[in-house]
């Protein structure tokens, strides 16, 4: 049995085989922990790297290939449109065509007040859904993302741009500045898709970012209040005690009765169509078309009875023709590049951290690849572009993405057609919007940005982890209360004390056996487990570095005293073995090898034995290197919790 | 068989063992995955507080005792003086009086030069060994750590004063600001310690730090250049191209020989005795005393001659008397206010740092514990205390303490006794320091800054872990040949950036099974391991989180595509299962379970059925709460990676 118990020279597995000779194992011998073979500093080196940046293996299709069809699949993956563009068909355009001449008829009305959320014309928001549609349709991945402005961003960059420069009295400077931080959000994007540090919008967490989105649903609906009540004097500040201090303060004299009855009607229209829409997937379309119908009834009710003159504020006038150039309008010094250079790299992250978002949900429901970091590129590049011709910050739309899915969207053909429709818009229909009340607008935005308020999510992150609803919790109310920014400076700095969090505080678990079986699990999940007497068995649960290697090692001697304890109070046989379950201890570092160290010196003094079970191949080598394996000795460290404690046993009985 | 398989209703454990009726194993069934009672949430919420402030449950002597009890024992935790007081004696004592009088001897001429680098009068190096260490002696808990001002905190203080205040023209400005920094270095400190964050600075990685203390340790040496040389215009900046043209630029007519004689002679007195120390442990005593024999044997032979005649330049001055108050000199209003909290900060955590390294190392060697966050409030409140009697940054210092505990001490008593030397120096010796060569005090504390300089640090980091040894490189360089702040700013950005890395990338591996066993390995250590046809498990080596969330699917998905491909090219039996093994996967959130959903639609759209392997506690409840499991199965969640496999194998006969 003691030369069994040996690691090196053989034994059994399972504790509860003890004494059996098992027929049905010929060669029953107990494996060593194996050390891989020493790696070329070089090659260890670019392996590390290349897990890190590119561990999805971009390249991978163009090994031996040769030349000519590696120039080819390079531009195919510059330009995804040259791949899937060559199986293009007729069937596929169907789907297309209706499903961009959907997501057109919805993105004009919303464009137009999303403009006015950024302190913009209606027309730039026009302008915006026109040249990065067509810039994603040949670059991005996605097939089923519908580009363009989208609400959340438009009130961060409204916001951000106005505490720089007021958009009333310079709306020059205020312009360009605007097409300034587009430029930049779109060199941010690119720039992260191109270093490949896509990972960096990860680092918002999914909590995080639905209380944010909570959050400016709110306080762009409650925004929408001014054109939805007809207000004309309103705060500048999109916090909520301002905004209804400024709603209720002009109730006397500032609300139009018109304005609300068109409003009000149209936002039950709207609401009912998308409740018909939720209740029959095939009626999909009617929530789709319900903003453009309303758009045209409510301008020609405007139109007939003049009601502009009563005190309905109309949009009174639209510029006809395309987006002009505008890169001489980018500030590419002084002052205002910096302020540009800001507000662009918080605008192009968060916007990326919507489009990426919505490309995953949707190629995970069609189960195709999208690779990130491309993706960035593209949305990168479309925003470059769209800031040189008249456009700021467009993104992917989660709700006109779920139209164009729903209403059979093939590839990004649909983009083309949507930014078809809104060419020709702004060349002939223009002149028709003159009329169109604002009410309609604000009613069209509270009706869209009502999904972003996701009591579901935010429900079952409440169930799931109250850490996590506490990040949603703080950026939704920061949002509301303080400011876009405040509230994603908290999503922002909540998510990261997490991540800290996490580090440093791993998690440790007394391991039991679990009757008849050689598996040991943690005793508080599996209460059936039950510890081997004089042996206490701990396992790690991550990486010890630097940052968490002195909780680990303060944590385990912790354990190690309550079970002393324990043991004292039942008068059992005291604990002469403490076996270290390494399995989840991925790497380790010079710190936490000093840790190791100082657990080892603190326990010899107390007359402990300390043991490793299944020590990854990473650790296993740098024990080695250090010298802390010889240190233990050979003999302390065993392939599983199993083998240790059946070597651990005939000593213990010796003494006992 | 297919019976057998089932999770619920029994199954044995190791495929190897089918068939087979084993004996021993008196009722072969299967366990569950066990779900741990649902928790509280106030208690859930308290539980992780809990483990996350106060994992070393530094309450747990104040259960169940009476109120007097509980105050005594308070009062002992706040004053540990109270706790090992009681059992002083006389034994003690010899130790802690020939141990306090070896580190007086050592401190008085080192104080006299770290002041300088502070770029503050010699008289306030001695006036931080005189307070300071008595206040720590009441409240600090190791028994080892010799408290003073440090090279290190020195070199740094100096440089971000002067960068604020030129400490030759406004010398009371200067002396003003070093107190508001010191004063607000313990605040820090305190707070640190009191609101128990002191896990904080864990995250300077150990070689992030081993990189600065070098860096460090060679730009103080260069500096020393200055009195060693006898030069009389030095520049103030502290790289090393700087100092070095500043060195030879002066080099004809600048430098003095007898200073160079002085100066050379002494530093090879010292390195001897350093090597004589080193060779034998029992003459520990010789580097010790080294340094203060140097100065009284230079001052003599100075006096004696009148060398300061012939350019060598001696102290001159040292004040009479014990510290002075210097409250009223705090700045608590200003621009000045700003600037000493910002210093305070960085200062009160590098000093911090140190001390705690220091006094964790000790505590090891003798096993006892430290609190980590009490000794912080210790060191916080003696620098408070400092800074209100003309005291500067003071911390643990690294030789100091060596020298203490190999000299014998056995409690803080041995600081109180260094302390009163200093007492007595200051009152009655400074006088004797007027001739002291500056030569001297370069000497010494370029042989006190040496072993700083670890070398077998820096080449174990090297072979432990590549990245961590461009940390170390960074910090170091960035010393050297910018500054003190650069270097330190490049320390914590990398042990930051290694931190994000660790979090996003966490390691996944492709499991075997190690033959005759029901053990399933990483194939890349174990290449006996086999891995089962049709079969694919992968483990899952970290806590999947919003920060890693996509790239876990993404990881598992390239490991599936791989295996595909391997696979058809051996046209080998298709893959239908994908086991993961989630041992290590200690905690999900809501990204992880949306990850782990995206994974399971792409798997189904495949045909390849998705299992997971053991999910802990934490993991298991919250696929339950986001039904999850529900979705995937109850039957396809094992307790082992070989019940998996079992499970899957007859179901992957009957395609076969």
């Amino acid at each position: 049995m003691t030369s069994r118990a040996h690691p090196v020279d053989g034994g059994d597995l399972s504790p509860a085989t003890d004494g059996g000779d098992l027929p049905i194992k010929s060669s029953p011998h107990r494996h060593k922990v194996g050390i891989p073979p020493k790696q070329n500093m070089f090659k260890d080196f670019m392996y590390t790297f290349k897990e890190t940046f590119f561990h999805d293996d971009p390249l991978r299709d163009f090994k031996d290939q040769p030349k000519s069809k590696q120039f080819m699949l390079g531009l195919q993956s510059v330009f995804p449109v040259f791949d899937w563009g060559r199986n293009y068909n007729l069937k596929k355009f169907r789907g297309d065509l209706i499903s961009g001449l959907t997501i057109a008829s919805l993105c004009i009305p919303q464009d137009i007040g999303y403009a006015k959320l950024a302190n913009l014309d209606p027309k730039y928001g026009l302008y915006s859904s026109f040249v990065p549609p067509l810039v994603y349709a040949c670059m991005g991945s996605s097939r089923d993302i519908a580009i363009g402005p989208v609400a959340v961003v438009s009130l961060l960059l409204g916001t951000l741009l106005q505490a720089e420069i007021d958009p009333n009295t310079n709306p020059d400077e205020y312009l360009r500045l605007a097409f300034t931080a587009t430029f930049f959000a779109g060199i941010t994007e690119a720039a992260l898709g191109f270093f490949r540090l896509g990972f960096l919008i990860d680092f918002l967490s999914h909590a995080a970012v639905v209380g944010f989105m909570g959050g400016a649903a709110i306080t762009i609906a409650l925004q929408q209040l001014k054109g939805f009540l007809g207000i004309k004097k309103f705060t500048k500040k999109t916090d909520m005690v301002a905004v209804l201090d400024s709603v209720f303060s002009s109730a006397h004299h500032g609300w139009n009765w018109q304005t609300i009855l068109i409003g009000a009607s149209f936002l039950t229209f709207l609401l009912t169509s998308k409740f018909i829409g939720k209740k029959s997937k095939k009626l999909f379309w009617v929530p789709a078309i319900a903003p453009l119908i309303s758009v045209i009834i409510s301008t020609f009710f405007v139109y007939i009875t003049r009601a502009d003159k009563q005190g309905v504020q109309i949009v009174k006038h639209l510029d006809q023709g395309i987006n002009p150039s505008s890169f001489h309008q980018i500030y590419f010094s002084g002052d205002n590049l910096a302020k540009g250079i800001r507000i662009g790299v918080v605008a192009g992250m968060v916007a990326l951290t919507e489009a990426v978002a919505i490309g995953r949900t949707f190629a995970a429901m069609k189960d195709y690849q999208i690779d990130g970091n491309k993706e960035m590129v593209a949305l990168g590049m479309m925003n470059v572009v769209g800031s040189m011709s008249s456009c700021y910050v467009a993104t992917g739309s989660f709700s006109r993405s779920a139209v164009n899915f729903m209403a059979g969207c093939h590839t990004a053909v649909s983009n083309i057609i949507m930014s078809i429709v809104v060419l020709l818009t702004l060349l002939f229909l223009t002149p028709l919007f003159k009329y169109t009340p604002n009410a309609i607008l604000a009613a069209i935005i509270i009706n869209a940005v009502i999904p972003l308020i996701d009591i579901q999510a935010a429900i079952l992150i409440f169930k799931v982890d109250k850490l996590d609803f506490i990040a949603c919790m703080g950026a939704f109310f920061g949002v509301i209360f303080v400011s876009v920014e405040i509230g994603l400076l908290i999503a922002v700095s909540i998510s990261f004390a997490k991540i800290l969090l996490q580090v440093t505080r791993p998690r440790t678990a007394v391991l039991g056996n679990i009757p008849r079986t050689s598996v040991y699990r943690n005793i508080q999940q599996y209460p059936e487990a039950t510890m081997v007497p004089g042996v206490l068995t701990i396992r790690v649960d991550s990486a010890i570095y630097f940052s968490n290697s002195n909780y680990v090692r303060e944590r385990i001697l912790r354990w190690l005293h309550e079970e002393e304890e324990k043991v004292k109070a039942a008068s059992l046989p005291r604990i002469q073995f403490l076996i270290i379950e390494m399995s989840p201890v991925t790497d380790i570092d010079t710190s936490g090898i000093h840790a190791l160290e100082d657990l080892y010196k603190s326990l010899q003094k107390r007359d402990i034995q300390l043991i490793l079970a299944n020590p990854g191949p990473l650790v296993i080598g740098k024990l080695h290197l250090s010298h802390f394996a010889d240190m233990l000795g050979q003999d302390h460290i065993y392939l599983t919790v199993a083998d240790a404690v059946e070597a651990c046993c005939p000593k213990l009985s010796e003494e006992v």
